[in-house]
């Protein structure tokens, strides 16, 4: 059985130049794994954020997204900790996460308003600040001696997560190599004592906070956002790139050539970042791939997908190996798009099994196909509705026995 | 443990006056129980039904609506099998739903139209028209000879449920006695070589067609429409209601008090089945309430209650008694309502867990109030949203390891 797989190397982050890294473990979490890291920039630079849609959202959340506006898009560091999301906390919450910022602020050096906090773990608990911020202190004097590397920064953000995540990818713009690195958590959107999927990125890319911004939103947009393990939406998610320059290329100001090929790698590591986390769902055994075309708007396109991607009866047949391809039909169906039955296909690892409204009729050797596509670690499902020429692609995982393990029977 | 309880009688449909019911064993489960139910009036009488909202919706769904349309709201019978939906099979399915109705309609000596057909089972099956026309004819024959009540209709219908499912009550309506009946099945909204939510209700009540359908509507909205077992919506669900006016009432013509006493019957008979089902639920150890106050809306309303309802977080916090109220505030978070944490409170069986944007302090009565609610068969919840009047009330099961084994491992 496949499942998920720690990356070759954890290092991603400070593979770009002009970064550092450093873990801490300040005792958040029973485990007594790390649980905590700062990633710092060399200097205040480019950043931007991407956060939840839940309206109740995290207070490091909503202070992050306040630095961010405030500094018009700057940040010299980020600083994680896992064990605890400071969620639904009030006043002392968003004290506490402050608090985070300006502990890392007078450590660099740099204004409060230049380092972004990210909480994961437990709603409804407050920070326990005299662990947090001794680890914060322990983090930012490696940081001191000079240390740029720490492999368990990757490890230091994690909750249910069984393997840490990490990606990069080179490229090059205006004659310079620019490198971008990435890693990222997230296993139940939200999960029993602990929370979110965050991913941090970084890159040597010269590039303006504006167009930082909207680049990061497009790459979300079809990497992030077309994954899905349980429908739930945490209410703590942020994807969060640093952009030093380091890598001297001319400065990207405005869209065009530069921009889309910096674009297609971002785009490029987020998707490898957000297989990584679906092969790594909670109790996932299986992935499957949702490939949508024919649609007659990407709004359609995206509910078809998302709306087959979450069906419960699509990933149980997933994880059975069973080739109902009607559950297919059903959650196309409810998907809220335009779906004519008449016009659409639908396909299970390439075999068509409905068609202009009827069953296709297979053969001996089309059944085995069929079976030997739903048993595969990845399934791919194809939905042509014939209506259009949008399309996208969604990622989910199978639903498990241990997935009701892991969110029922461990109690708070 | 608590479960699904078979209720005292079966004979619901024939409580009201002037209707049979009659079952026979066509042979299309391969259980070899029955699988097939004629609902009949004695004469064609108002009728009307509320169909799944699926894009893709069966034949038998399609067929209905239009003999409904044809009649002007007037039926002689309903069939219905289970064992196959006959859904996702175009032109053929259409015939095969229309010989369904033939063979009634020429049994009971009505016009096809005055028929209505329903069916549950595999989807992208052709029904077999071999074994379900003589058991038609079966059933037909125990009518024939005057036959009245049969206990097995409220088994034929059934698929994963594991009991059978009926309600009745009476009210008094211009001097007369009035009765209404109801049978319903349902159990994953659609389940892996079986479907679907059906309900059937008679009434001797006298209602106008038109009436009848706003009162079926609004009767179903809030019961039916509030329950949710796994979030996917089946290509066949219908509610269907007979009433042939053998009670001998003022005929209800238009909205006023008798309207209203019987929309508040008819509601309650179906919160009632709405109740069964849920407690039946594939898997389903518990039953949960949602009750939203507060909302801006009614719409606001049933986006909270739904959201809450249906996350796989909040259902397995249910199964392991988890008092893991943070799941509630991120269901409620991301449910599209309008929301603020600062106006909000949430209670779980009476004890207020959250309030104002903060955690409330429990001293350990309140802890210990808190894990008996979590542990009881049904469990309670309170939103408060602080923004408005408006609520509604939601109703969910559990999620356990049994609903994945009975959607997965058993494989088509």
């Amino acid at each position: 059985m496949n499942g998920p797989v720690p990356p070759k190397t954890l290092h991603s982050l400070t593979r770009p130049k002009g970064f550092s890294v450093a873990s801490a473990t300040c005792g958040l979490k029973p485990s007594g794994k790390p649980d905590l890291a700062i990633i710092a920039a060399d200097a205040p630079c480019p950043a931007a954020g991407v956060f939840t849609q839940n309206k109740v959202k995290g207070e490091p959340v909503k202070v992050g997204m306040r630095h961010l506006r405030a500094t018009g898009g700057l940040l010299r560091a980020v600083v994680v900790n896992s064990g605890c999301s400071n969620v639904a906390t009030g006043e002392q919450g968003r004290r506490d996460a402050v608090a985070m910022c300006k502990q890392v602020a007078d450590a660099l050096g740099c204004a409060t308003r230049e380092v972004l906090p990210c909480s994961t773990g437990v709603i409804g608990r407050h920070l326990e600040m005299g662990k947090l911020l001794p680890g914060i202190d322990a983090a930012a004097a490696k940081l001191a001696r000079g240390k740029r590397a720490d492999g368990d920064t990757a490890m230091a953000i994690l909750t249910t997560d069984l393997v840490p995540k990490a990606a990069s990818r080179t490229v090059t713009l205006s004659g310079k190599r620019i490198t971008l690195g990435g890693v990222c958590k997230g296993s139940g959107m939200i999960a029993p004592n602990m929370a979110t999927m965050l991913a941090f990125i970084t890159t040597d890319a010269a590039v303006a906070p504006d167009m930082l911004k909207a680049m990061l939103k497009e790459a979300t947009g079809g990497s992030f956002n077309r994954v899905t393990v349980d429908t739930d939406t945490s209410t703590s998610d942020s994807v969060i790139i640093l952009a030093n320059g380091a890598a001297g290329n001319r400065k990207i100001t405005k869209p065009g050539k530069s921009y889309d090929v910096l674009l297609e790698a971002l785009t490029d590591l987020c998707r490898d970042l957000a297989y990584q986390l679906v092969c790594d769902g909670e109790g996932a055994t299986k992935v499957f791939r949702v490939n949508v075309s024919g649609a007659r708007s990407v709004r359609d396109a995206d509910k078809v997908g998302r709306s087959v991607a979450e069906s419960p009866l699509v990933k149980t047949a997933v994880h059975g190996a069973d080739p109902n391809w009607g559950r297919l039909a059903m959650a196309v169906g409810k998907s809220g798009a335009a779906v004519k039955p008449e016009s659409m296909s639908l396909s299970v690892g390439g075999v068509c099994v409905f068609k202009a409204g009827m069953p296709t009729a297979l053969n001996a050797a089309d059944q085995r196909r069929l079976a030997k596509a739903m048993s595969a670690y990845e399934v791919r499902f194809g939905i042509a509705l014939g209506l259009g020429k949008h399309g996208c692609e969604w990622l989910g995982c199978d639903l498990s026995r241990e997935y009701i393990r892991i969110n029922a029977d461990y109690t708070t």
